[in-house]
């Protein structure tokens, strides 16, 4: 099954004729203590929006975290409807699992849209880094109170990944297996295009230096920023493949005289008017202060850091680790993946390495959950 | 002989240690008549802005035309030097070598920014679609009235092959070789890549529809569409290498507190600074409109444009040809330059395909020109 569905690394309805699961419950966790943060700042009555499926077992031996991507909820059995699917990957008749949104999103948790309590006012703009190893010790405290000691598996694509084996370096007794997919440390050209990204919201005047009305936001910039991202999580053999150099389907003609804002602009190619409708679809559903939070979340990923070389930070894993690249992936190069696995396994880390072929590029693990499904089963 | 310049399909500085040929000529030709256009338009008092070096023969059998990229100026010997080298490609004791300002630039050629002598008035954002083709007509009209019948070598790079190759097509008899480097008609990838970047100029309030005055120019959105055409004119292994994950070499801190533009942005790495830079210089030297207008330009090139078939098309060239990919060049792929060159000699054509190796990505023809000379020789 093959969808092209704005899930990229996000939130997105099902894809055809799988049927989503239900949450058996979705809610908020808030931290009792503040979060000390990597970059030095506190975060005060911490909310951890999250959903579950399936139940916990008395011996609370058969959790499964699933961990969200760049754009994603809560809501995994919505946005990974596959994973569930009878013989796929969870089961909802023995598996818990647990979902929780990230920080700095706009999907539940505490982000930039969120009052501080102790200044009673929206964090904007102030809103600190909050890494991912920092959502990973967060979320540690939502298991502890749901009396959860160990993971059976630890799940996630892209930045989903990240946290995912941020979880085995940080608590290794407490996770059994990790499967880490579409990902590595975000290379200079991934930075690259997250620094792109950053520019076309801060360049829209409406961004106002991150103080801008609820209803008045940055739409024109974080269009432009999720075009630019939309651009990293396809691949070109798709885009050759779906629009080619074809006008845009609703009658615009690339070649003609000047009915579309002047000589200098033109009718547009199919390719042009899909990215529009991405950037359209986009602005309605996501924040883009939430969208820059989570951006340096991802940035600024590096398992090594605070540890004295790879090796030691590596050699602290327990779990048994499973990497997926993704052929076409060109945000994280199945070549990228791989070496990645390689330097975790040096250190003595049992951790395979497999490689999903397809052409929907780093979307993949969203767009062709069967083909995921089969390399993961 | 490698270099980082700012070059991509563009001008700049001699790379390292290389004289610049001084033109022998620099100066306007005016097309006594109207150009007319493709798209249904006519110019009037068209201007080709254009330079030579070396001197024309008495049998005038020696011109060479080379034709420049996206943002690049008739001054081939500053912005393409390693191509006159003793034993090189052109050879300036023997060659008489012409390169002509594209139509819609702002370095000589009649562009938006030219005023049109019917209406006395700023073409601005009215100035029209200016094809390939279109330029390739006017070009002849200038070698027309330099005496030239035939070319011993059409060559360019990028938006510059497209011209050469063009030449070959719709005046068979005029051109002997062709050289035919980094590009193909452009994919629904880069058909994106320039829709990002006409976005990011659009949606800067200072362009006003194009209707900006010359010392307001939408400075910001020239700037990042500058870098979203950087991160396709460069290649990730090249960013990795020069850049990695390293922070700015200004000393800003990614992982720090919220020193630059609140906790939403951060200190930037390396790769950012870089491209910030690449955008700063770029909008000290080319204009809004120009960039849009020639954006256009390559956009819309599709050589089967007008024929019945592509075989209807290609049989018309008598030139032999060459066609270069370049390694890791993702905004034309080596492996669609190679197909492109296939298709042609699929026609009866002589074309043979070579290949650069190179780290640089599509900007390897600028970026390593002693390469690129072994190759030709």
């Amino acid at each position: 099954m093959s969808v092209m569905t704005e899930a990229s690394t996000g939130t997105g309805a099902a894809s055809g004729g799988t049927r989503c699961p239900v949450p058996t419950y979705e809610g908020d966790f808030v931290l009792s203590e503040h979060l000390l943060l990597e970059c030095g700042r506190a975060l005060a009555g911490v909310t951890l929006h999250y959903a579950v499926y399936g139940r916990l077992n008395a011996a609370r031996d058969n959790a499964v975290l699933v961990c969200h991507a760049l754009t994603g909820s809560a809501l995994v059995g919505s946005w990974w409807p596959e994973i569930f699917a009878p013989g796929a990957v969870l089961s909802l008749e023995h598996d818990f699992v647990i979902c929780i949104n990230l920080l700095g999103s706009c999907y539940g948790s505490t982000g930039p849209g969120s009052v501080d309590p102790e200044t009673g006012e929206v964090y904007g703009p102030d809103f600190p880094l909050v890494s991912v190893q920092d959502n990973v010790r967060a979320q540690a405290r939502l298991l502890d109170s749901l009396g959860i000691k160990r993971l059976r598996l630890a799940l996630g694509g892209s930045l989903g990944g990240m946290q995912a084996l941020e979880w085995t370096i940080l608590y290794p007794e407490r996770v059994e297996r990790a499967a880490i997919i579409g990902v590595a440390p975000l290379s200079a050209m991934g930075l690259a295009l997250n620094h792109l990204q950053r520019l076309a919201i801060e360049h829209d005047p409406e961004w106002a230096g991150g103080r801008y009305l609820p209803q008045r936001p940055p739409r024109k910039g974080l269009a432009l920023a999720r075009q630019i991202g939309m651009i990293s999580y396809k691949s070109a053999p798709l885009f050759d493949e779906r629009f080619g150099r074809k006008p845009n389907r609703n009658g615009e003609d690339p070649w003609g005289l000047d009915d579309q804002g002047g000589g200098l602009i033109g009718g547009r190619f199919d390719i042009a008017g899909y990215l529009d409708h991405q950037g359209e679809r986009f602005i309605d559903r996501f924040d883009a202060n939430a969208y820059l939070a989570i951006m340096r979340t991802m940035d600024t990923w590096d398992p090594q850091r605070g540890y004295s070389s790879a090796s030691e930070a590596f050699s602290r894993i327990r779990a048994r680790l499973s990497f997926v690249g993704i052929s076409t992936d060109w945000l994280f190069p199945p070549g990228e993946v791989r070496s990645f696995a390689e330097a975790i396994r040096a250190a003595g880390v049992q951790a395979d390495y497999r490689e999903m072929t397809s052409d929907h590029g780093h979307d993949a693990f969203l767009a062709e959950q069967a083909e995921l499904v089969r390399l993961l089963r």
